[in-house]
């Protein structure tokens, strides 16, 4: 009868255990994300998280296995907030330059607004592992090359649709682009004052000299201009 | 009589002594650099150190006492190490639009050429100790600092000599430049072909962009007319 009550028949009871599993396991991602991108995946042990999310060891072993599932998911975890931030509403906006500049845009907002508490994801997790091999090496690889593709893809759509120079090379701006976004967050870690306006003038600057005639060159010199030509198109 | 011979009244020997303490540091200090660049300077152990470099663990720790001391020292070396192969020849070129350039080059070169044997020297040693407190971390940061301030007063004297324009922020440009220098960074990290030739043709389109009218245009269209064009001011 106890277990009769612990476990109805209906089945209910193993939806809401499983829905318990997958509660402590985003608990542990959501903390594990947080160590990582302050201190890097090396940093996040097993011990560690049972001590600071108090789950016995046990526990954490279960949901992971071994310290490198628990990083690989650390890393899923982080990529899969990055796109939620980043790739994916730019994706939803309007293709062409203006896609192309929500992802920059979006890009920097997330240093900003500090979705990650550190600056490891992903130029640090790169840096770290681009010379290396293994699972971990190849996930954090894959996560620069995807945002790469993005920008990339993201010119070449901008050039289809005639809003940028069809002679530049895709590749190239999607270097320089990301380029301008790194070279931002360096200057906000070395706490340099409007380094996100600076940034966004840069962006904007680039994205000039590189648009059609089919808009106006005014748009371009300050964001404000720019976002009121946005809205004027939607 | 032993200690006679081992030990000359003329002092040579400890001077010989003081020399070979030396070498055993820059040997120290050399394996340190380089697993530090592939690895990080966390992996920069005395245990570690004295297996590779089969030197015993007390004879490091006369060396560098603690394994703090150990790393603050690893860094100086990689600091100076930069400094060899980047600053000090571009601040011994003519200065200007020159030096700026020397500068970009220098530092695409010391990737290209694998003067570190991996990228944490210094982007990835900034990412990981750029948001952390204490004495490495504020040794890593003077680094970056260092560097950007380097590039931003060539862009400076570049203003003062009439090549740049007078009205652009040499904080802006500097940021730029180093934001491209970090985009051709993660290009060669992504395996990317022509990254080299893509980085100094983005580099030298934001120095046209900059440039007043004193130089010709067409100079900055190619890698080669440039260098043509300061074999021609030699």
């Amino acid at each position: 009868m106890i277990f009769g009550n612990k476990r109805p028949a209906n089945g209910s009871g193993r939806r809401e255990s499983f829905s318990q599993g997958e509660r402590t396991r985003q608990t542990i991602l959501t903390g594990a994300v947080k160590i990582a991108a302050r201190e890097g995946l090396a940093a996040v042990t097993i011990g560690r998280l049972a001590k600071e999310l108090r789950i016995s060891k046990s526990g954490l072993i279960a949901h992971f296995g071994s310290k490198q599932s628990l990083e690989l998911a650390t890393l899923e975890a982080a990529r899969k907030l990055f796109k939620d931030r980043v790739s994916v509403p730019a994706q939803a906006t309007r293709g062409g330059i203006e896609r192309l500049w929500n992802l920059c845009d979006l890009w920097l907002q997330h240093i900003e607004r500090h979705v990650f508490s550190g600056p490891y994801f992903f130029t640090g997790a790169f840096l770290e592992y681009a010379d290396q091999h293994g699972p971990l090496a190849g996930a954090v690889t894959d996560t620069a090359q995807d945002w790469f593709n993005t920008l990339r893809k993201a010119v070449e759509e901008a050039q289809k649709k005639g809003e940028i120079d069809p002679k530049a090379s895709p590749k190239q701006i999607a270097c320089e682009l990301n380029g301008l976004m790194l070279g931002a967050h360096s200057a906000y870690l070395l706490k340099h004052r409007d380094c996100w306006r600076e940034a966004r003038t840069s962006l904007l600057g680039q994205l000039r000299r590189l648009a059609t005639g089919d808009i106006p060159i005014s748009t371009f010199t300050s964001e404000r201009n720019w976002t009121k030509y946005l809205q004027g198109k939607s």
